[in-house]
């Protein structure tokens, strides 16, 4: 695993390599993308079940074969064990009574002519939750896109997640059960992407569509962003965790782990104040690893995209966090308060030793979607804001339309705009 | 100008193809497009400085010269006539004075295991604003786009607006001033949207680019969307009137030409309960088509584009309304209250006689910033939520971490995430 000290002339070349990751890059999934969706978009169905037969091996004749509702989603969840129900529904309970803080609600205000202004909030009608298919199945990605969608107040929810070769994880149709998913279409790609986007003869047409997935959904999403709303496209997922020497090096080893195990591009860095320290949690990760499942990816991610990093002070640690801009920032520290107000960009800050990004991952409330990829200089966690829309409202007076109309005919004459003038100019008294 | 009437049996139709417009085609425009964006994040300034040569006939050796400060900017607004800056004022401090009311603030609440949960609002560091040049440039836009970064607190406020020839807009550089931008950048297309995107060696990266454009810096943001926030893809401007026969038709012909002076793909509908009144608005609009200035471009866009619908009810006019989904409908009707709990889809409703769009395109206080060709039925119009961003908080209590991390460890363990499991259990008690 890389060692970097801030003091190294090249320190801030080497932090760029290490981060660098453009999304925006890969021209051949592009095209392969376009042809996909614009098919889909003219021959509906027709496109859906060939693609989902070429690529997740399935033959049915309809796409309607391919629905699953309520009744079955109950199934699989009442299969389940219950401890697993139990824990479901835990994290189900606790997601939605974080994300009910985060409803916004219409306002408005008159002002001095007696005009009405503000906005209306609502939410949106009918919203798309793609799922990764696989072994990147993950039932809490789908308790983390739907909760948000009904308390957010849409009305209804569908959901795609592929089956390759029929095969249906379980945990996945029971968690869509109990966050209140209305329909599942077992369907995945560019191809589900566009289903969802233009509607087919079987499929509704949403007004958005969010959940992770490959490079595929991810290059499909950004080609029918307009059509619909989407939510950030996904980078891989990443940690950032500043130690003052306080916490067990074990638990940081394994925190560490955590987000090394999702794939090999995963990103876990770690920034301590003592170079004594980074040797403390380097032994640790030597002792750990043999130890996991998941050893290799673990291995390859920390090799390829992980660091140590020894700040010189907090205030040299949080800048360095600042430009990372992580999608999880672990400030695991004695004393937070000292270090908080200094961080700008983060996606989720857990703060004290016990606030593991695990325990935010399945059920501590806040979302697990987060901006990655440091684009949480300007991107924020999924949440229910994300499924509300704004109408402005205005509502003007006669008195407010003799002093707007005046400024209003100005402002659109230096414009060139004449009809936008006289539009302003005929509601003056005369 | 079409008329529809929606006991037609082609209606749905004839109205699906009034409102086609795909913001997603155009592969010509996306390759040209990718050649500038990649040119410019390579070779930064120097790509720069010869599309600005090619695209605007500007000369300069450095992009440095390109630049202008406060300083100049405040000349502009200075050398304007006193009632053009009165008008400007007014302006801003209506947009100012609404926008405050969008603020987003950082809330938390305490959990029954002592856990503090809840978010961060920040603002973004620096934005960017592009200002189309040419006949498209408009000063209400400079303020509609920098008043809300403003309000939510963005430190360095970065515009770019082309100046083909070297055409400065003395009024949009005015606006520039009073609206609060720290400098200007005379450079346009899809290279200034990249240059702001990726910083050059002169111009600094900026964290969100907002801002109409033309198809190639449409195509641009819709390109480095990822590396930075932007906002909607815009498409035509376009609005939708519903009459129930109360309002002088003369104004309503206005209000109709306000957006079709626009440019020849603007789209203006108007819908009423009775022929009767459809024809009288379409006298007016005989009457008063030829007293336009920009007359020919009106008659385009109401012969390709426009429509007068006639409705049975309002109930039906509402549910168009819905399907419509328009940038700014304008509710011209005696008892709006019968109308407003059933229009679900729209970026802002003018409601009442005196509520012209015009008011609210240039100082009503709303933004007019708009979502466009359907997109109210997941956007918003733009607002200081744009640009301001949300932190998640997670500071889990030993208890919590007690209570969360049985329910994590057995969620982690579902999903074959051994590493999670096991970061969850190591904060158990022994």
């Amino acid at each position: 695993m890389q060692r970097l000290i801030t003091t190294q002339t090249d320190f801030n070349s080497k932090l760029e390599a290490l981060l660098a990751f453009d999304p925006t890059l890969g021209g051949d999934v592009e095209h392969a993308v376009n042809a996909i969706t614009e098919q889909v978009r003219v021959r509906g169905d027709a496109a859906l079940l060939e693609y989902t037969q070429r690529f997740d091996g399935i033959s049915v004749t309809a796409v309607s074969e391919l629905r699953l509702g309520r009744d079955e989603l109950e199934r699989a969840f009442l299969a389940l064990s219950e401890p697993d129900r139990d824990a479901l529904r835990t994290a189900t309970q606790r997601i939605r009574t974080y994300h009910e803080h985060q409803k916004a609600t219409s306002w408005r205000y008159t002002d001095e002519y007696g005009s009405i202004l503000g906005q209306i909030v609502t939410p949106l009608d009918r919203v798309g939750i793609y799922v990764p298919g696989g072994k990147a199945a993950y039932p809490s990605s789908v308790l983390m896109n739907a909760i948000p969608a009904k308390v957010a107040g849409v009305e209804e929810i569908i959901m795609a997640v592929p089956t390759p070769r029929g095969e249906k994880n379980e945990l996945v149709l029971a968690a869509a059960y109990i966050a209140g998913v209305d329909q599942v279409f077992t369907m995945g790609g560019a191809q589900a992407i566009a289903a969802l986007a233009y509607g087919t003869q079987t499929i509704p047409a949403v007004d958005k569509i969010t959940g992770p997935g490959n490079a595929y959904v991810a290059a499909a999403k950004r080609k029918v962003f307009g059509v619909v709303g989407i939510d950030m496209i996904a980078g891989p997922s990443e940690i950032l965790i500043l130690c003052d020497g306080t916490t067990d090096p074990d638990w940081i080893a394994m925190d560490l782990f955590s987000q090394a195990e999702h794939d090999e591009v995963a990103q876990a860095i770690l920034i301590a104040t003592s170079a004594e320290y980074l040797d403390r949690v380097s032994a640790a990760i030597d002792k750990l690893l043999p130890t996991m499942p998941r050893a290799e990816i673990i291995s390859a991610s920390l090799r390829n995209r992980g660091a140590l990093i020894c700040a010189a002070d907090p205030d040299e640690a949080c800048e360095i966090a600042n430009r990372i801009a992580p999608e999880h920032l672990e400030l695991s520290v004695e004393f937070p308060d000292q270090w908080l107000p200094k961080l700008r960009h983060a996606g989720a800050i857990f703060i004290g030793k016990y606030s593991s990004e695990s325990l935010g991952d399945y059920c501590a409330g806040p979302n697990h979607v987060l901006p990655t990829s440091r684009t949480a200089r300007f991107a924020s966690p999924l949440g229910v804001y994300d499924f509300q829309k704004r109408t402005s409202l205005l509502d003007i007076s006669h008195p407010g339309a003799q002093a707007l109309g005046v400024v209003a005919d100005r402002l659109a004459t230096g414009e060139g705009l004449a009809a936008h003038a006289a539009s302003a100019r005929m509601r003056l008294d005369k």
